[in-house]
């Protein structure tokens, strides 16, 4: 039999900064271990300490590139980063994630940074599931930045904003990016814009595309407008922008109490999951005993239809 | 305000036999009318009448014109057929479905038959959804024969082999056809192979590859072993072949029980869906109140854990 986790002494050491512990909480996290809600006890008193930085754009764009410069740009400021680097489309953690790890280790031997690639193969609901309890995980173990990176692929987008306080849409020129992104409904989801290469051709006119397409926007008084950056990612160039572009945006949500109701509605989209989940659960468990079976004959064969044994089995839950 | 369905008058008509009734029964399945319960009520005593033929395959394998011949033969007999062209893929009903629907209207004139496309857009769940509601329509309104086709894309083999009695799998020689359908597990859910298209050159290869692979699989005495049949559907040619096969293994499974049995697990699964769809409803319902906005508060300042906010959640369903 294996021994139980210490879930207390895990959590302890993780508040620590014993990256080990991290790095086990996050698994348990991932398994969908029976400790979770244990976990998440644990760790609920140092909710919302973070500011979690959505990161998302098309493939080839240069997040990890830019994850990794805005990495090093907060270390140099003493800030506490986490990185989790989703793979929302793969079953595997696929092959540009691993490309991205190598990188990152670039901060590995700094004790200030938690990096981690996480597959949401398996999970119903992708992101969603298991990404706002790593998201936890860093920030009991005090990162003050947790940037979650994912490709912008379907809905990915709105899921990363729906996690995130801050999200960063990057686009690159020339790929069409400007009209796609108003086509996903990105428009609607990005705080900031990074358009990264933007020493290539066309760098200018997918600027001129985007603050075009944001002037078009109603947004009331008081609204956030969403900041437009330029960078090339791969030179360092431009990172600082995004940085103080990453601060402005929290310290307007700090001023008009958006923060908040960010944090609110995360909580509130993660409280649904968890319970969906655990109702699913508990109807697959169903399976094992006689309720679902009888139902099911009666509806076979007639005797009853299938709404009405829905609702049987739901008073049986 | 739109007049409330009368879903006994609409019920009394299909089993009738009015056309236009069977489709105004379907819309209000695919839209997910709140009269489905009561359409459920209605229709349970006509349940499990019919055998529920799947048909998939890959795209381009000649799914549509076998459909379209088969449902010739067996209105040659005087069986009355209901076809449900479902596509799980697209979001829209794609071009290959109103490619059908024309090829279909071979059929329209015969009262005998009823053809209906179905888009699985927006249905969590897809096919596992909306289909077997449609299909408990077709039973009531007296089909004795359902056909219900598929792309054979990601898992649609498997949702439409749990929903079917007979699920057969189309392939085509010189597709890699064979190997794929390894793969993807169809080998376990079909009942019976077509090999469409049997007049080109790689027919046979694909014949002894399908062979071969069920000569390896394990099987109790008894147990149903796929039949493998030749077709070149569009010439007509090798449909009698899959309608005698198709008869085949409704008698084995009249036989030896297993028809009840797929009866009883089809509903388990349509009563699961059903039931989980209900407990989502009722948890998006709870936006609207205080007490999911309550807890969301909560848990963003760590006063509790999420885990514990859904439990709380779950109470007050």
């Amino acid at each position: 039999m294996r021994p139980r986790h210490d879930v207390g002494a895990l959590v302890a050491k993780a508040r620590d900064g014993e990256a080990r512990s991290v790095a086990r909480l996050i698994t348990l996290v991932e398994n969908g271990d029976p400790a979770l809600p244990e976990v998440a006890a644990a760790l609920a008193p140092y909710a919302g300490r973070a500011q979690v930085v959505g990161l998302t754009g098309a493939p080839g764009v240069g997040k990890s590139t830019t994850t990794n410069e805005l990495v090093r740009a907060l270390r140099a400021t003493g800030t506490r980063v986490g990185v989790l680097a989703v793979d929302p489309s793969s079953p595997f953690t696929g092959g540009a994630i691993l490309g991205d790890r190598i990188r990152m280790q670039d901060h590995t031997t700094d004790p200030g940074v938690y990096i981690r690639s996480m597959s949401s193969r398996g999970q119903l609901g992708g992101l969603s599931a298991a990404t706002p309890q790593a998201v936890r995980v860093l920030e009991g173990a005090g990162c003050e930045v947790i940037l979650v990176e994912t490709v912008g692929v379907g809905q990915a987008e709105v899921e990363i904003a729906s996690l995130a306080d801050t999200t960063l849409v990057l686009l690159a020129p020339g790929m069409g990016d400007a009209i796609q992104a108003v086509k996903a409904g990105v428009l609607e989801v990005a705080d900031v814009f990074v358009i990264n290469k933007a020493d290539r051709p066309g760098a200018d006119a997918t600027y001129r595309d985007i603050q075009g397409m944001l002037g078009l926007g109603e947004r009331a008084p008081g609204d956030w407008r969403p900041l437009v950056v330029r960078a090339t990612a791969v030179q360092g160039e431009g990172i600082d922008d995004i940085v103080a572009a990453i601060g402005k945006h929290r310290a307007w949500m700090e001023a008009g109490g958006a923060l908040q109701a960010s944090r609110e509605r995360r909580a509130s989209v993660e409280i649904e999951a968890i319970a969906l989940g655990t109702l699913r659960a508990r109807i697959g468990d169903l399976r094992e005993g006689t309720a679902l079976s009888t139902l099911a004959a009666a509806v076979a064969t007639g005797r009853l239809d299938p709404y009405a044994a829905a609702d049987e089995l739901i008073k049986g839950l």
